[in-house]
């Protein structure tokens, strides 16, 4: 029967995630364990010889898929296949002492994670430092900033990138922090009591703990449990989907804006060089990759609601009532964001801005855009303030009247209030109003220059990120 | 790079739901659809000889992946790389007349849809007859009602199958009913005005229409939609999980009170042949299976979020933020509760119930079970109905209190309420109404017989059903 | 201390629903259950006086939740108070004999569900039927039918509207059908053998099965259930919830639509009479109504997660861990689904929609549109099929980029077509093709023409529903 | 119409709770924030007397609830009849300088969620402290745990306790590091560009930032946010809610738990003096609120369901779409986590432990679960291997099946092996391993101290929190 490939992994996720969770790579994984684990016995005293752990490790990345299989068929048990076939490699014996399957499986699942959390905050940070980029670029490039979806006030295209800059950076903080105090469940046998090992150490507690903490200290993993069941606590699954899940708002709000954008041709995603001009329909602006990135959003809140049901769950000591689901949600989780950033990075490398376009919507809808203004400014030259407004508010509602009837084609709300006693302006002076469109602007510029100091703290601290390029699309 | 398989196809689909949703599969499945729009196009007039169609159906399930792949790559685009090598298998260019590439995928996916509905109508069905079955057997098997997981009134074992039953059949009628009423999009063009349909048939509405009523019979399809645009609405994807969905609450409750049951030891699971004796522990009745229900129903409740997230998002005719979500979403739908009905079906033919364990059960918590008809015999015999309430009330607590610190290993209640002269009831007397523990368990062997009939009409109705037996878990 | 509002009722739901859900309400329906209990029983045989029921009748509309209170201080007990009030105002004592509290309380909430299901079903069809008038309205005005939010092919707005209308006659579909089988829990006892009743019939299980089925049809209810515990399977309240859920697929469609309609300003939400002219900004087409739309198809699917976490989670017989989570997830679900309709039909009613701004999209767009028959015709008149497809993809990307910078400000694509020799098409040649613009639409008008005489039979079916007028918004 | 009360707030949260979520509560929270943008406006140079901020003080909490919604119905706005209302009491015309409608109401929801964030992180560590206490008095207290709820190996209550202990420690540090770290919006404006602001202060911007430094240090508010639209990221609110569901997983997994050890009665949730005796069925543990535990939880995942749909969600500088949602999902999620504590409160204050039941279930398991260990000492003593093995297997598999066949009341699995010659063991050595009871529980004392530091150190950080107790339940 034909294998039924994981889509996720293959068309969105990229190759280093993708051998984090492989069959390959996990051997390689519970194989780099064992080892952690001989190194500290040894150190607390076990007689395991320093040349067995050599050979251990040389062998280490020689894996046969095919010949654990056929040792599994064999010994109708997995974990056992495994250490067979890594003792077999190595010529030796010492692997997997005092152990029972769940401090290996337990374990090598928490590496998985802590291990695709940290290529994903590179490609965060990579995905902050490239919209600073696009923020720097835009500083002063005035817009028409949307509310309801309808033109509010002025702002700039810089500073709509860097909003999606900050909501980035909170999510980073959040996730940084989960990096950073993440825990794993450690060496506690199968209920937990590390019964197992204690008789290994004779029963000498603190040997035990000792060779727990140099494990996790060789692994680079930064926390360890010390009161669990046979299982950790999945709850702490949930909390790394759902710092995952919320890395998704930016990069979903940003390519929810620029498909609206999109649609009214003041930008557009871009394209790889071998997709230009490809069609007879150039105009046709399909934002793809932002909706890809929408999508695989949804498909983390999915992988949300299956660990979300973990929660609160635990029958006593554990059970295997989560086996199926996490088997399916901690990969395809990985798989998922790590594909939306992917792509995030590349549309962020790619996009396109049509200021001829902006400056088109600017001018339809800046005379509404200013009314305020123009209404305080005609107070100051002796208006009276309701008989102003008054003006202000018929002329502005027959304007829209006659643009959307097609009665008139531009927006020539200035002229009308020119015209009009009841303001005393002259066109020159409301024109001065809007040349002044910047100041409009408010903080706009001087909210982006804090945004990329910020991203400039960040490339620093961060090189191989500032460096990171994405992988090719399919 | 090796693939990563899908773990949900691996470990728990069958291989007829893995071949609906395989790679090859869906080949043949889009050559039985181009089959079905060429006959529909010739009997309306197109120009498609008969011999052309009987080529095209003699090398259908000639299925070469490599051969499609390499054309994929020449072309840039995946259909037409498939068409190509259809007709080049062929020896004709008939197919795809008149279509665009949406018009083809979306009823394709619609096609592996409802053919995956057919296979799970038959293991629900099954599942049914299982129940049933042993429904049957235990019909009048007398055990303690549990409430709050607490002791609480007689029933029978046969009657708690039956409960489940029930909502099984419930969730049938709402599934039959989704699928005699599933609809399909049919031949609709880009955006859903059929402009290339009406085209090739010089304009004439009337044979489109007639073409896509054919096909649709042609495929065994229900019906057809009206008004779409470039997709169909998601919100019958939604329909569709939901219904799977459902469908996992019975075996779900199931596998609770399953669990549960083998906690106290009154039944278990049961097991596999060859998993007999294959432990030093045998008193363990781990629950293996039934964790694996309950894991795949939140498997199937992350799927659910999925399609519930395109629910109410088409931006006017569409676009294909859906499309990853739909890529995951619909095949592990049918993954996950496939293998759960393999799961379901597997545990119903191997569970065990412990007659000697129940009775022992029932024997310590009946006297509680029986004080409201004890109360009522004794008033009837003349004693005083506050002071008899009093007395059962006072007994009762002690008994209670004594057991659980131990001073009392048997439930001696019956013994203390003959003792004492308030209720006036011999000991002879109140084991009366012990003995008549069946008409305690009031309707449930009637209950039983309910649902058996219906069972026995569902047998019928689909024989195919009765004959289905599990494939072998891993 | 102050009470704290459902804010779903207080804003969103209307007055009659409101009613089903309110403690009020509540104490009508149980009266009107223990009425129909009472006559039921009557009808087979247990002693209770005509003239009783009557009284009883007599005074259910009487409430007073302040005595009721009063009553549950001094019992300890809600159901007893609620007994002995109803008892105390009618002057008898013949309610709730034989009952449990689950008897009562799981069935009166059932038919909460019941009421304000048929309550739901009338707004859905009104919907259509209001889809169907604007369809009917719009049914030939050609807009450019947008896929990925970029212009795509022509098509018309009424057709826009019998799409989503095409998706909700598919919702309502499963709706009635969910309504016509939606099956009571009974009259059950504590764990579902019914050995109270069985007993209050002297055993005569044939009457307690006429007393059930006598009570469903004094209450309207379709169909009773058989074999349940304590509780009814709680998958049913999924059924419930998960179509509602799934009605909300269409109106979140087109309010997302019309949000996107409003940014292009070719068409509005509308506004309430006294909100028009209330702003100095015109132009401002907040889509206020459609963004509450999508906002309460979201808490609808926090309910469809609570109901959802219910599926599959019954232990044994049942126990209250859904208790807290039916008070929430039922009212809300419908106090949600409810305010979305009514919002819906309200926007239905005032939507607005600018023929000449779409004129105008048109105009800029259907060149583009139009290259592929335009090609077409090329070809026909001689020219050669890899030049004319050559010449016309030049120029169509020239004229975007050029649009988009700004050098050019409308499409003269045509011009530029005509000006090319390897073409050889004159400019009315061209424009001939542009004119049958309504060609273009292909089967749109046609069908939109399906979709209402879909709507004509169901205004016949449900005649109160083509009268239905929402309530006004706050 | 009479009121439909908001159900979480009033049977489940706690009146302080309530109080920051009620109409009123948010009148006093809208007061404090005006009073401290008025304070931070003065020390910025703005002309506001230092009298009139003392009248505002002096009336914050005079808040007339129906004086304002005549005000709201004259003004239709609801932001200027509390303006009014406010300025009316204090006799000044100072708050809301310079502010739009969102500069209020997103920062009010904020403090909302802050000072409700504040108030669960006490009930939080009241929880761990009585986890502790509880831990503490059944260190040592043999227990059979139980994995697949089958019994595994022996552990201790207090290792038990201090499991749930642990996964609330862990949620613990990731709240406290989301209040640390909680970011508000500030004062942005309209569009988020502080375009008013900068009006108000003649567009010195260091003004402006200073005042919003000021504002969030008065309010005890940790971080401002730099660049926003109309609204804040609402993938923050996503954040909050997450944490506050990944709190109810320890209290979930521990009252399943205790839902399970109910069920086998060697622990019941307690209950309140007053329910003592009340029932004629002593024996009926039902677990009533650890149902509730378990059930609020799910509450909790559909309010995380709709924050998750607001992720990624925003369209360009924001709308209100996620207004009805953020209504309902803050103060439920609040109300549901703080109804859920209260009740994890009670129960570990109630809980009681059945040492003689639980003596009664090791006693019928500890044979089975030594036998790892009685076969070591056998090979120790002598015998083979291979044979030891096989007659320990042979004698358990007997005496399993003659236990649940009721051939056999009591586990006799010793004595069979005192007498099989294959072992060559005495009943005195095999009992020896037997009392050698609490070596078989390896770590799990000093685990409960290991613990029982970290209760330590938090009630020393928490003094407050050592000293709560929750609120009676209803």
């Amino acid at each position: 029967m034909e294998n039924i490939p994981n889509i996720l992994a293959e068309r969105y996720a990229s190759a280093p995630m993708k051998d984090i969770w492989s069959p390959r790579g996990r051997v390689v994984l519970e194989r780099d364990f064992w080892i952690a684990v001989m190194a500290a016995q040894r150190e607390c005293g076990l007689d395991i010889p320093e040349e067995a752990i050599a050979s251990y490790e040389q062998v280490k990345e020689q894996v046969d898929l095919v010949s654990i299989e056929k040792r599994e068929r064999k010994l109708l048990h997995d974990v056992k296949a495994r250490i067979e076939e890594f003792n077999a490699l190595a010529g030796h014996e010492h692997i997997h002492k005092g152990l029972t399957s769940r401090d290996l499986t337990e374990n090598i699942e928490q590496l998985q994670v802590y291990r695709s959390l940290n290529l994903v905050l590179v490609k965060v940070v990579a995905a902050i430092i490239a919209l600073g980029r696009r923020a720097d670029e835009f500083r002063d490039l005035l817009i028409t900033a949307r509310t309801h979806n309808a033109p509010a006030q002025p702002t700039t295209m810089g500073k709509r990138l860097a909003m999606f800059g900050q909501e980035l950076l909170l999510a980073l903080g959040q996730f940084e922090r989960l990096i950073a105090n993440y825990t794993v469940r450690g060496l506690k046998g199968a209920v937990g009591t590390q019964v197992d090992l204690l008789t290994l150490f004779g029963g000498d507690s603190d040997k035990v703990s000792a060779v727990e903490q140099k494990i996790v200290e060789n692994l680079g993993l930064p926390k360890v449990m010390r009161n669990v069941g046979q299982v950790y606590p999945r709850s702490l699954d949930f909390e790394v989907v759902s710092a995952l899940y919320r890395l998704s708002g930016a990069p979903g709000s940003f390519a929810k804006s620029l498909r609206l954008m999109a649609g009214q041709e003041i930008a557009s995603e871009g394209f790889a060089e071998e997709q230009v001009g490809s069609s007879a329909m150039p105009h046709k602006m399909n934002s793809r990759n932002c909706e890809r990135i929408n999508g695989l959003r949804l498909i983390l809140n999915g992988c949300l609601t299956m660990t979300a049901g973990l929660v609160g769950d635990q029958w006593n000591e554990g059970d295997v009532s989560c086996s199926a689901v996490r088997r399916v949600a901690l990969p395809d989780s990985f798989f998922a964001v790590d594909g939306l950033f992917e792509t995030f990075l590349t549309v962020l490398g790619q996009m396109e801005v049509f200021p001829a376009v902006i400056e088109k919507e600017n001018k339809k809808y800046l005379p509404f855009l200013a009314v305020t203004t123009i209404l305080m400014e005609a107070v100051k030259s002796g208006a009276g303030r309701e008989a102003a407004h008054a003006a202000i508010r018929e002329h502005a509602i027959a304007v829209t009247g006659d643009l959307r009837s097609g009665r008139i084609s531009e927006n020539d709300l200035l002229d009308r209030l020119a015209a009009d006693k009841r303001l005393g302006l002259s066109m020159e002076a409301m024109q001065a109003i809007l040349k002044g469109g910047h100041s409009l602007s408010g903080s706009a510029p001087a909210q982006v220059d804090i945004f990329l100091k910020e991203v400039s703290e960040l490339s620093k601290r961060y090189p191989e990120a500032a460096q990171y390029h994405p992988q090719g699309l399919i």
